[in-house]
């Protein structure tokens, strides 16, 4: 059974090109379970991860946070960073698709900002390299915060506390408030948004952080081989895989005009490829999938067994997977809220006005 | 002069069928200033101030937090108090007026939810007498959050941390996760947002608090007729006059439509009539007037003169009064956000459509 599943999802995912660098060995007594979980995943690092080009120092990730609390980021003055990426639920906004601009409607669900840093790339396509790059697309999207880079900076120059707090965090820079620092401020900040689990406990030597159910799930995570995408530190969040290795879900769920990664590169093979889900903190994100249309944890686990694994999950056994998803909520970071500069006489006025391309 | 003021300032106050209860003595020496403005301000208390008919305990605040910030108190899962009452800047939204459900516009600008529990009654034309009955009418109007009484509770209900803490904080009722119960702790969390501001501790005895030009607004502020409605603990926030006792100002500042308190009593005399606008944190919350149609302080100031006390106050006197407003910009208290409950499958779906009356 095991085997034939394996080599179902092999040859899966070779057929979609792909192969998973961590492959999953057999689970057999519980005591075995932390050494082979410790082959797939790795708990939460202890510091604020590394960032490429971006050293991270406690000015910026002070300056980052206002900014990514700032509505005044957006053109309107009602949207900030934390409107989609709300840290008080789970770090997403819990709707279908966003809800932004002109009350438009973004094309895919808002996934959480917890632990983002640990993607190998951002957005569901994955067409952000990183958080700095991410940061500026729904600052820009009309359908988002409909803003313009030049506004942001004429924004942020406006108000004298930003732009010393912009020098402090960039310091030797002759014009330091521009749309890249923002962005790499803001970077900064989300790079310490990251939520430790009864999982990452686990992993760490601790038996009792995981109930029975819980390990039975995981140990069902590794076997049934959705562990082969949803992997490593969070869970998911690196390679791509079409939505459908097996079979193709339906047009609700996979809206055929979303093509996915085809978008960014161009390659037919990328259709309906999507980065695989990161999936801490599951459980308190829903709804489900780049279309947001499924509500239900279990239903989605039933699902992707479908799509991904050619396996019509048992409900014992959706139960005892959700039972595992659970073990990663994470303990959410204190947010104390950043008291922000005020307007000055030179801060562009907000407009609610719905520009059409 | 002054005596023409006060005489000018006493008639229109007469002619609006009012008088402040608190008139301004003159101001002399230096030395005076603080004995005549304690004649007419109050400092912030120490404590949390008693809420009629809301006993207010750490339970219910703890509660009314939560509750301040989820924005699953809306139809459409988009808006909190929060949204609009953005703790971190300055308690408003800095819109000439809120913009809610469907990107529809509120009918005036949003007020600061700082120091509000001091305010005699809520909203510009005050028809809710307290903030509980305030944080009632939000969440149902169909141009900001857009619910219902029977929605917001279900949603409540569907949430076990919620119900356990409705049970917490209103102990001995038997059913009590209500709408009523909600706006009570929504009230408790909001009478903590108190503003200590150099004001504050000037009125308390700390002479180096207000600037040498600060003490001069001051002093204007109560020479020139100011202080005969923005007075008491939140330097306005209670009695009600019309907007342009003197002078009506314009119909961009002051639009016909709009007839203010009228609305509430459906007396002739109450045609653009408003409760006196409370000043802290005035220098952080442009735009004025409940229109919102004015975004510079100092021309607030200026139309304030002509409309109400009939002068055309100088540029050197504005800017001093400004600079006198900017002593009541407070202290914010320390905010944590809180970690709100995750929905469940009980939980109503978020919906952003707009239901026309």
């Amino acid at each position: 059974m095991r085997r034939k599943l394996m080599r179902r999802v092999s040859l899966a995912l070779v057929s979609a090109g792909l192969m998973a660098s961590a492959l999953v060995g057999p689970a057999t007594a519980a005591d075995d379970l932390r050494k082979q979980a410790l082959e797939v995943f790795k708990p939460l690092p202890s510091t604020i991860p590394a960032v490429k080009g971006n050293k991270i120092t406690p000015q910026k990730i002070e300056l980052g946070k206002d900014l990514f609390f700032d509505p005044r980021l957006s053109a309107s003055g009602v949207f900030s960073c934390a409107s989609c990426h709300n840290l008080t639920t789970g770090g997403d906004d819990n709707l279908e698709t966003s809800i932004g601009h002109g009350w438009q409607r973004g094309p895919r669900n808002a996934p959480t900002v917890f632990n983002s840093v640990l993607n190998e790339a951002q957005f569901w396509d994955g067409r952000a390299e990183d958080l700095k790059a991410q940061a500026k697309g729904p600052i820009q999207a009309g359908v988002e915060m409909a803003n313009t880079p030049d506004n942001v900076v004429k924004t942020l120059k406006s108000m004298p506390p930003y732009v010393e707090a912009f020098t402090t965090a960039f310091p030797g820079e002759k014009d330091p408030v521009t749309f890249d620092n923002m962005a790499k401020a803001i970077e900064a900040y989300e790079a310490t948004l990251l939520t430790p689990a009864p999982f990452d406990t686990w992993l760490n030597g601790d038996d009792d952080a995981l109930t029975p159910d819980q390990k039975k799930g995981l140990a069902l995570f590794m076997d049934k081989g959705c562990a082969a995408c949803h992997s490593g530190v969070n869970v998911g969040g690196h390679g791509y895989y079409p939505f459908g290795v097996v079979e193709k879900p339906g047009a609700d769920i996979l809206p055929p005009n979303d093509k996915g990664r085809f978008a960014v590169t161009k390659t037919a093979g990328d259709e309906y490829v999507f980065r695989a889900a990161p999936l801490r903190n599951v459980a308190v994100t829903r709804p489900y999938f780049h279309s947001g249309k499924v509500w239900d944890l279990g239903q989605a686990v039933a699902i992707m067994g479908n799509a991904q694994l050619g396996e019509a999950l048992n409900d014992g056994d959706v139960k005892l997977i959700v039972a595992f998803l659970g073990a990663l909520t994470g303990k959410v970071p204190e947010v104390v809220l950043p008291v922000l500069p005020a307007e000055t006489d030179a801060t562009p006025r907000p407009t609610a006005e719905v520009v059409k391309p």
